[in-house]
């Protein structure tokens, strides 16, 4: 599997580190800290779409910011994920893949809620990540998200790994979703 | 009047190079278009945040790219709305001002919903936008989309600017929200 990892200020993660532990502990993860390799936002996207070929499993790690990805993962998106490279005509480099984002909230489960603090269910915060991967033919993994981690303990974190791991394991012994193999 | 601008590739632009004629015509609008400020990503956050302060209606002009903003426009939601600033303990910087997104998406209208080929209403991709503004205690207008733009007409376009005058006029006359002066 590739782990596309991108938090911005990796020194201040307390639970996004942790997460990527644990995936980054499965035999034969390739990891890409996409905020190490590019810190001026200049994306080597040849190298990026080559890593995508050689995987059929595919993780985005990342923090949520502003209800979705940071920019530099934003970014990602946008330079990677190329009309005839990954949809349109000819673009199907994707297809049949499985992503899954796997992220950390800063605010509690109960705030994502109408009337509640972020206004809407996770899940629907969700909608425009989710559709971007299956546009490019890409079966969308339900999200991962480890809720209210400015004030989560280390237990909570404990926790929330100890879900990963057993979430992670039904995520790579997935069927891919046309019947290719994983 | 202020207009955030972000398009990545302005010499491709047919669609948002004119809805920007349309606004910047706007008498005391200030442009400040993030792709030539910025080709580097490396923003000036105490400059945007003095622009932001400078007005109480604010526009962010754009491509959906993705179901959402690109990504320098991602990058200047991240850096500028921070904490303490944009929200949080101190944070009221923005209360009380009025957003609104001004956009052109390469989608048809009737592709934006359940089964077809955007899987949602385009209202419910902007979830995550929407509740950014409304977080930072903006009130959230309802977004301007121009459809179709890879493949509309001059003559659609024209009237894609004609329906922007006019609803840039109540944009502009729309009492803030909460009573503040505009």
């Amino acid at each position: 599997m590739l782990i596309i990892h991108a938090h911005p200020r990796p020194s201040q993660s307390r639970v996004v580190k942790q997460l990527l532990g644990v995936l980054a502990a499965q035999p034969g993860a390739e990891l890409r800290s996409l905020y190490e390799l590019y810190p001026d936002f200049d994306i080597d996207v040849e190298a990026e779409q080559q890593a995508l070929l050689r995987w059929q499993k595919i993780i985005w790690l990342t923090p949520v910011h502003w209800y979705s990805v940071p920019s530099l993962m934003k970014h990602w998106i946008d330079q990677v994920l190329v009309l005839g490279w990954a949809y349109g005509q000819g673009g199907d480099a994707l297809r049949g893949k499985t992503c899954w984002w796997v992220s950390s909230a800063g605010g509690a489960h109960e705030a994502y809620r109408p009337q509640g603090l972020h206004g809407r269910h996770f899940a629907d915060h969700v909608a425009p990540l989710a559709q971007t991967v299956r546009f490019c033919g890409m079966q969308w993994w339900p999200p991962f998200v480890a809720h209210g981690a400015h004030a989560t303990t280390d237990a909570a974190i404990a926790q929330a790994c100890a879900q990963l791991r057993t979430d992670c394991q039904a995520f790579l012994q997935a069927p891919a979703p046309h019947g290719d193999a994983p």
